[in-house]
């Protein structure tokens, strides 16, 4: 396929690329040949307004034309071959294997919603009519879902097909019946057209409005200020950092019509070792969570940033146990390879956390993994005690990337407290042993409240993508608690319910007939 | 019992009445007797502390405890008996029946999530291990609810019992295990005082922690903006107006943590009254529709105050139908006796409303009901034509009471054009005859996408409470289109999703354990 580097709006490709904008090569920090057209204001606009005329149709078609075109941009994203690997791989720097695994789950997630709509398994709610009742009859009335209206979608930098182009946001809102209008990540534009180019075929081979899908490229804020305060814009979905996320949240607190945003904005995953799981299993648990943070370079949003250990100070007796944990996992993480992050510009933003995470009084840094070319990063694993983690605020905050933090908690009670203190979470992981039982259980009853996934000796890296993943959680997780990212329910975040009271079965959608 | 005009902060009765605020006879607009303490910031707060310690008690009812309490809330209102009733008589200027009615109702909605929380219906989704799925084993994952936390909820001024302290919002909180901070409605405060001794006693006789209910009484806007900012409230119910809405709308999107607002917040609820319907039964829909707007002096939510009919401007010939109509609904009209509004502003903001409304370029009066005493309203009915609802975004707005607007369109096309113009709304009613069906199908496919809840050949007023309901709509109608705050489903408002991962039955809620 040739990359125009150009916008993808209803059906054409549109737009200059002269003064284009590139991506960087995630190996080499050197900006690659492309240049992608930054989008302007009309053609932004006419996305918006050709996703809204074919909402008139799109909404209504009925589930299983739906579901045939959601698979057929699962083939045509397959038939894009290695072509699709190896352009994610340079603008990511992630390997072919990662890349191929998520575009598996990429087409296995636009066939879970295919599935979900052919099985017809939001079921209506029908209370039939009572004539007879007193004082008053009871009417004929049917619960059932319509779509939102147009979607706006925010790719995420760290998964480039899953969470991207045709990701989950995507793959949801089309499925629920909305028109998808999508703003690639820059740090990934020509992955973005590929994919976009698979859609706009899939949408041919189903004769589907064009305007159901466009592709945004661009650089500029202006344009996702465009997008999230747009009034023909119905819902945004958006994966990305706290920081950019509160600047579309505060843009969208403007609109005259408040509309759902689905922002996934960061989470730091605490890892709760208990204390006979740390007696008993102190270096396989050291090296698991080293083996999970470290994987993908810690740029999954579920990697473990935070692992909260009991033990006494160093240099007493009843300190043994906290000591060999931290020995093993300074040993484990000290032999970790550097890698590449994602993009230059987040390579720099690590390095420059992790310097001022070392700079904090009361943390010590434990180890640094190896050291690699000039433009990798290594891995790094800091640990303090709780009086400084409670009092350091700048501790709390995600250091995206290979970091984590170890808090030495005196006891099970400065735990719970470190509980109290955490905002929202994706995750959070108990590693315990039996004996650890009523402990376990004392902190699941907190820590379930802030988090969306609560897991149990198991690391929190790998979101299954089934109908009981949640895949959210409290502010800053998610800024929408009640809805998940990931599984089946993401349809609902893009429908909401409509009563038809004493409607004829001609004027019901097929579902609500009886 | 005797009205303290105290709040109710955890079982407490406490503040300082001297310099309180009364309400008004609704019928004689004189102040009444009793004076209530504005709610200071201390006592705000305590309500809110001692709501969020009864979180960690409260959350862990199993659900027949809570279904219990609901239960038993329902018998103290039953209890209240006749005082009940007369005091919110008086203080609403509402008939007996209407408030007995309501009474019911209310007690019915306790009980609606009372059999919810018994029936299990919320059923966990259950996703067992597979430990040979290749290339990694599926872990054990298991979707179940948490209830958000303290919940701020503020009384209707139409619905002084079921949308009001032991209401819709309340009643859906509590089943979902959230403490509610009541404001009540400053023109029900004794209405309010009576149902919170009735809660309180619930909570006595179900030996609950007393934070898990607080009643807040005060005219002043900093108790409500306290309530809406404060960082332990996870979740705010409001019905009200638009522009009362949209402040305390403002004052949550300056909060840190962004948390779900279910606002109900005005609806003009559209008539259309298809050509067949108009040329056969035009007597009957002109009364029903004139029936329907003056119920209650037309200050429900549901109340019809547009309606939409197609007919050829006066003096042609093809105009006859449509004249009919006219004749007909203006002479029902005017035979409407005057009534009591709700409050004595309310008197006056209607009278101002329908001032304004006369005064309007190409806007029509065409009968006032009956005049009463000076302090009762009169009915209004108004005609137009598109052209000028087209152009004068007034007329677009709520005018709360029974005052409506009849919109002559000369065809469908133009009929179509003004739903394009609707914004949100929480019903609208197609009445038709079967030879209308065609135009109906049509029509309802773009109405279906302005409204929480389409109806056929009845009037909008009056909503059942069931589990297929839908009380909501696109803004203005709510500010969470994806929620109702009527029948059972009104409580997922309240909760939100939880996946656990792996873990031991024992550490499981009773609901998701095999």
């Amino acid at each position: 396929m040739t990359i125009t580097g150009k916008n993808l709006i209803a059906g054409q490709w549109t737009g200059e690329t002269t003064n284009g904008f590139t991506a960087f090569d995630a190996q080499s920090h050197q900006a690659m040949s492309t240049t992608f057209a930054d989008a302007t204001e009309i053609e932004v606009n006419t996305a918006i307004n050709r996703a809204n005329e074919a909402f008139a149709s799109y909404s209504q078609l009925i589930p299983e034309k739906r579901a045939q075109f959601l698979r057929t941009i699962g083939d045509q994203i397959n038939a894009l071959g290695d072509e699709l690997i190896e352009t994610a791989c340079a603008e990511t720097g992630l390997p072919a294997m990662r890349i191929q695994g998520e575009r598996g789950r990429t087409v296995n997630q636009l066939g879970l919603f295919a599935n979900l709509l052919e099985s017809g398994e939001y079921q209506a709610v029908i209370d039939l009519a009572d004539n007879d009742r007193q004082p008053l009859p009871k009417p004929d009335t049917r619960l059932g879902y319509l779509p939102l209206g147009v979607v706006g979608v925010f790719a995420a930098s760290n998964f480039p097909l899953a969470f991207s182009t045709a990701g989950g946001d995507t793959a949801s809102a089309l499925a629920a019946g909305c028109p998808v209008v999508m703003k690639a990540h820059a740090a990934h534009p020509a992955t973005a057209e590929l994919v976009a180019q698979a859609i706009l075929a899939a949408i041919e081979i189903c004769d589907i409005d064009k305007g159901v899908f466009s592709l945004i490229q661009g650089k500029k804020y202006t344009v996702a200020s465009q997008i999230v305060t747009h009034p023909k814009v119905k819902a945004i979905g958006f994966t990305g950092s706290e920081r950019v996320g509160m600047i579309l949240q505060a843009q969208m607190n403007q609109r005259p019509e408040p509309i759902p945003f689905y922002g996934e904005l960061g989470s730091i995953n605490p890892q709760y070792v208990m204390p006979e799981k740390l007696a008993q299993d102190t270096q396989a648990i050291a090296q698991g969570l080293v083996g999970s943070l470290v994987m993908g370079q810690g740029q999954f949003c579920t990697s473990p940033g935070l692992w909260v250990v009991i033990g006494s100070e160093k240099g007493k007796e009843s300190n043994s146990n906290y000591q060999t944990f931290i020995d093993a996992a300074t040993q484990s993480l000290g032999e970790q390879t550097a890698g590449v992050m994602l993009t230059p510009a987040m390579c720099k933003s690590y390095n420059d956390a992790v310097a001022a995470r070392k700079a904090v009084a009361g943390v010590e840094l434990l180890a640094m993994g190896l050291s690699g070319r000039e433009q990798d990063c290594s891995a790094a694993l800091f640990a303090t005690d709780f009086a400084t983690y409670e009092n350091t605020p700048e501790l709390h905050e995600e250091l995206f990337g290979f970091s984590a933090l170890i808090v030495r908690c005196d006891d099970f009670d400065q735990m719970m407290k470190l509980t109290e203190l955490l905002t929202g979470n994706l995750t959070a992981s108990i590693h315990a042993l039996d004996a650890d039982l009523d402990l376990s259980a004392t902190l699941a009853q907190t820590l379930a409240h802030k988090v969306g996934r609560l897991i149990y000796n198991q690391m929190p890296t790998g979101v299954e993508v089934c109908a009981s993943m949640n895949h959210g959680g409290p502010f800053p997780a998610s800024t929408a608690l009640r809805t998940t990212s990931v599984g089946s329910e993401a349809i609902k975040r893009f429908q909401r319910p409509i009563c038809y009271q004493n409607m004829p079965q001609a004027l019901l959608p097929k579902a609500l007939q009886t």
